[in-house]
């Protein structure tokens, strides 16, 4: 493990390595479909919900739409695939529950226990693509004590472009070495180890549910590779 | 009292209203004139040092200069006072380190009590004219449970201009009529008003010492008025 003295805060990618947005959405979805009698492949279907969730931002990134938050642009995904799936018969504020969903994503079972032993020694920072208001109501109902929610709205720059980890440790008045990234995926840690981010590494092999391939296992040489957070508190000798 | 069921969120004017600024910077300013036998008066350095910070935000909030967070701007004034007052002998990890007193204060005997009540019932968040750097340091030295770390520095505006307020409604994810600014002086929940924000008025009477002149008491109709966050908590039936 390289010298992390420098590091004073963890930023935590959120949906995937904090909470468990796949097992949350599809529970959501299905006590949707049980109450309104509406019977289609929810597995599927937060899966194509997802999987909007790229080229969504991609616009976003490349200039092609103004800035727009997480949250609307789930809802237009969410608009298009209800039409897609012939789902009827919901009204705009059951769509706007769903949609709110993403607000109530259950953490992985070690996550708060974790966090809370990082806290000590650690400045704890959201670094998620998700807005403020969805990681403020997540946080609140999940109990993950976070010091500051910060990532992409503040920064107007959706990740993986720098401007969203570089903004992150500026609001923090850290210099990015002084910074580690958490996260279960190698792309965002590397485009933050390109911003000169510390990187630690958490494997969640069950993210994209029993058949994932991708993000199995670290690819790169990151400063910390962790099981989960309390394997992670354990390495930083929290 | 109006109908407050709308509101969401509280947010917080922080220097004043939440912290005690003044005895904090005197203490440190004494404590450092004692260990390098700076012998001036303090009170009125500390009083000068927040004469200007309005003229320094002043410039910001016209355009005469970029946006530029208040760390820097505390640490221009405070470099302009040590020349007038003839203090000498500083390095500049002392100038540092006493600029970042301003992370360092302590808050109100009550403010902890009463936002760990208010915290059950409303999202917190600050709407300060501090950088989120200084008002998270602040946060976890002095266990101010925040739910979000919000005002100027995210919505790049200083307070009183609109945007800080309603940026501030935005990344709550809330219409400013779900949002009340508690703050300590009627010229910013005056501001807050007209953006449609709900307003508390705490008196906080000797945030600028014993002779204080100004917000001594509320001057206009606000929705709630309260002598201090327990008394607020009361109110708000938290």
């Amino acid at each position: 493990m390289s010298d992390l003295s420098r590091v004073k805060a963890l930023t935590f990618d959120v949906f995937g390595t904090v909470v468990d947005w796949r097992t949350s959405i599809i529970r959501e979805t299905r006590k949707l479909g049980a109450r309104k009698g509406i019977d289609i492949d929810w597995e599927s279907f937060v899966d194509a919900w997802r999987g909007l969730y790229q080229p969504a931002m991609a616009k976003v990134r490349e200039g092609r739409r103004p800035w727009t938050k997480l949250d609307d642009l789930h809802r237009e995904s969410l608009k298009k695939l209800l039409a897609e799936y012939r789902v009827e018969g919901l009204s705009e504020g059951e769509v706007d529950d769903l949609n709110r969903a993403w607000h109530r994503l259950d953490p992985w079972p070690d996550a708060v226990e974790g966090l809370t032993r990082l806290r000590r020694e650690y400045v704890l920072a959201t670094l998620s693509n998700g807005n403020v208001a969805l990681l403020v109501n997540m946080a609140k109902r999940a109990g993950l004590p976070w010091d500051a929610v910060l990532g992409a709205e503040p920064a107007r720059h959706y990740k993986p472009q720098p401007e969203s980890y570089l903004m992150t440790a500026d609001f923090l008045g850290l210099a990015p070495p002084q910074c580690m990234l958490v996260a279960a995926h190698n792309h965002d840690l590397v485009a933050a180890s390109q911003c000169g981010y510390r990187t630690a590494f958490v494997v969640r092999p069950t993210e994209y549910g029993p058949h994932q391939r991708d993000d199995l296992q670290a690819e790169h040489d990151f400063d910390v590779i962790a099981g989960d957070f309390i394997d992670l508190a354990d390495k930083l000798g929290c």
